[in-house]
């Protein structure tokens, strides 16, 4: 048996910044990160894989930055975990003995049993797993027409980038909208029109009845309006589910939305072992209620609360809750969301207001690469506290979004933002005068003293 | 004579601002805007006009956003404030009675008395004046050397877009360094670096002795080294005056920097008056010393806190201070800062640790439109709170600097940054894993706890 201070179980976002954290607050500690995988993927690029980049190789993240630190990396596969006596045991037969133990075991694509013809051959989804995406990619120039199921970020993404790389592309989604639950509805509109022009088609408001095959193989996709989609390869992107398995298996409490339950220093119901990334517990910032949020950025941020609260609690603040902040592209187009949307708060039933401005991202809007730029705000109106952001915009667009980030978490006020400054550059941002952001707090100024 | 609530004088940044804000504030009040040229200049995009957008025309404030809200606009000089009777006479004659009054007067380029040959032909400053710019451009074509003396923001611009048209120039700046007296050492290394390849000659450290010509024509710039340079125009760019000699001569009292004296809420001396933009008194957000910062986003914010105070002050909360926030761009390459830098912390015998971090600002690094991230944060040593940052990237740096300028004035400490949450997106940011800012706080955590 070998020993080592600290285990970290997952090899990427939440995993990566957990043993680093870990090790750099506590240097003299053995941290030893434990992960499936030989070659981690950068989870967030990979639809860029099958175009912009065009190789999983590209796309990898590289251990120098661990392994520089002096952290342990051993490629295995933990089978079980003794969280009484303290030992992690691995695929390969190893065991570790473990003073504290991070889980950051991720999550899986969710490929519903309800859903008919999901085991047809080239019915895909988008694990982060290189092996898996390098045989898809191997197999794309077999295909010319392909559906995509499910339009969130994932599956906005991936079409746009095999439109790219020449595919004929149909993108299926249930909900009214593409990206219909993360944006309000002036900012989806935009969306599909980019995608229309794009030459992807859109099936929007359509469930999927069944995926149909031949002889065991896909070729097409029934909608619940009985249309039939042709197609040589279908994707599944209908979300993905936490991967909290082993943790069940060693007896760790699970919540009702099957993420490992957690406090907010990332603690899980076993003392010793904590939890991070997409395979525990979020609260929504705003409301407070469990979330299902699952981001790079929010995995990253939990892996470094749980890397720094491991030995000593007390010194560190922890996370208010999780704050959804992202962003995707379609060529030059952007779009970013932080916060909670005008449809949420409609939804959780907030006393709103919510306000907006367009204008351009450079000044003159003449410069050569401005892009229009669309700000949002959706404001609390009895605290003025601003409570989610969205951006249409140029390629700022996911610094912008940082910056409204900081305003939500700041807990600022309309008041706040309009008494606060920013900078202004002619090639770089919108004009002072009419900075979109600022001006979207004008407006809703204005609503809040009626 | 005429009647009219709210008087501003000025048309730029701090008057466009104050007089939309009164209006939109007080719906009711009749709000009278008079300036001095039928057609206002973006001030920041003026060094544009001689390279990106060519001409002064491509770079106007538009007046709609003024007349669409009912703003009254007069192109007319004041001459007189009788601030007694509240009457302001005009250039043409004209005489108007107010309620209140708003300086927004501006700057002027600074011509020292003492610097000789000022007076030569082809000695340029340059003035936010659309008449005086495009006399000058047209002149261009007769020049192939130009020395430009000053390198901060605007000098730098100015020398990056003329070299850009086809000028040879040579850039002459007294301090050790261009852009020195914002940045601090590892930034302007790179900007002279950049200017440098660009094809502009840099001649740092070295003050001018005298502007030299013939004829009354210039033909030369004499260093205080001896060194000759030849020129055919030069553009003297040591900085902006306050514009208050009309508000001394109203009665108003004047600081010691030559502003016009404000309280928090922007009121002169004179209940009745208030005062905004690169005419006004700033005080630095961190060391709440008199400060001699002149920017176009510090002009409108002041313009906005005037507007709103104009008749309602106490509901409102006002600047804590101001801090600088700028950036600039030689092409693609961008620079900015925001807060302190850690000479000024140095100099201010600040107890302070610096940290820095350099990545890449896509994930993966490979994006062909990917470029270089450093991010540096300054932190107070004994409360952690974070007094200024820079960064030196790629175009989304104008808005990146926004984000911790909002960092800066929610006054986060560096473990509030640690447990905050960011978005990224591949081709829009840096990784999650080693996103700059937050890594730069990360080297500045460990500092602290040393
Ligand atoms: C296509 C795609 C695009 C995305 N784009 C974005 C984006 O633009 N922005 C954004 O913020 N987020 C994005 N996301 C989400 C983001 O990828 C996830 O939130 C992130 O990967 C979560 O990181 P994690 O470390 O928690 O888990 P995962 O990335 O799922 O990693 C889990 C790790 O645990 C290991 N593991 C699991 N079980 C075991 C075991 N038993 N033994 C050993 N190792 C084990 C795995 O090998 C792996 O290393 C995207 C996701 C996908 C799939
Ligand atoms: C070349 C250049 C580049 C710059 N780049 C940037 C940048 O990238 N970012 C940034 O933040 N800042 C930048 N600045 C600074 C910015 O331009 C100023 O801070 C800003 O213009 C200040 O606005 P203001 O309204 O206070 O004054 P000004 O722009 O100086 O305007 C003064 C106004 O007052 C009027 N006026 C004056 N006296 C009278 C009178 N007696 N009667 C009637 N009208 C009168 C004038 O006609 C004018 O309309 C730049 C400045 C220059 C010159």
């Amino acid at each position: 048996m070998k020993k080592t201070d600290i285990i970290v179980i997952g090899g990427s976002a939440a995993g990566i910044v957990a043993a680093l954290t870990a090790k750099s607050t506590n240097p003299s500690k053995d941290v030893t990160l434990i992960r499936k995988e030989e070659i981690v993927m950068i989870p967030c690029g990979i639809p860029y894989v099958f175009g912009t980049t065009g190789s999983t190789s590209k796309n990898a993240i590289p251990d120098k930055g661990l392994l520089g630190l002096g952290v342990n990396i051993v490629i295995d596969e933990v089978t079980v975990v003794n969280k009484e006596d303290k030992i992690v045991s691995t695929a390969s037969g190893e065991k570790y003995k473990y003073d504290k133990l991070v889980f950051a075991t991720g999550s899986n694509p969710a490929l519903p049993m309800w859903l008919k013809g999901r085991d047809l051959e080239n019915v895909f989804t988008v694990p982060k797993n290189k092996l898996y995406l390098d045989s898809f990619q191997s197999k794309l120039k077999e295909f010319k027409k392909m559906v995509v199921i499910g339009a969130g970020f994932i599956g906005v993404e991936m079409s746009d980038e095999l439109n790219k790389s020449g595919l004929e592309i149909s993108l299926v989604e249930k909900l009214p909208h593409v990206l219909g639950a993360t944006f309000d509805e002036e900012v989806v509109l935009e969306v599909e029109d980019q995608l229309t022009e794009r030459g992807i088609k859109l099936f929007t408001g359509l469930g999927v009845a069944e995926i149909l095959g031949e002889n065991g193989v896909v070729n097409g996709v029934l909608l619940d309006n009985g249309e039939k989609l042709e197609a040589d390869a279908v994707i599944v992107s209908m979300g993905y589910r936490p991967n909290a398995k082993l943790a069940e298996e060693t007896g760790l409490r699970i919540n009702q939305m099957g993420f490992i339950e957690t406090d907010q220093y990332r603690r899980t119901s076993d003392p010793s072992i904590f939890a991070a990334g997409d395979c525990s517990e979020k609260r929504d910032f705003i409301t407070g209620k469990l979330s299902g949020i699952m981001l790079a950025s929010t995995a990253s941020a939990e892996g470094r609360i749980a890397g720094i609260n491991l030995y000593n609690l007390a010194v560190l603040k922890s996370f208010a809750g999780t704050i959804g902040i992202y962003s995707t592209a379609l060529g030059d187009n952007a779009f970013a969301v932080a916060g909670i949307t005008e449809s949420l708060a409609k939804m959780e039933g907030i006393d709103y207001i919510a306000g907006s401005f367009t204008g351009m991202d450079r000044h003159p809007g003449n410069i050569s690469d401005a892009h229009k730029q669309m700000v949002k705000l959706v404001v609390s109106r009895e605290s003025g506290i601003i409570l989610g952001g969205a951006i249409s915009g140029g390629k700022s667009t996911g610094e912008l979004i940082n910056a409204i980030g900081f305003v939500i978490q700041n807990k600022m006020t309309v008041i706040d933002l309009l008494t606060s400054q920013i900078g202004t550059q002619p090639v770089l941002t919108a004009s002072p005068v009419a900075y979109p952001l600022i001006k979207a707090a004008e407006v809703c100024l204005k609503k809040l003293r009626k």
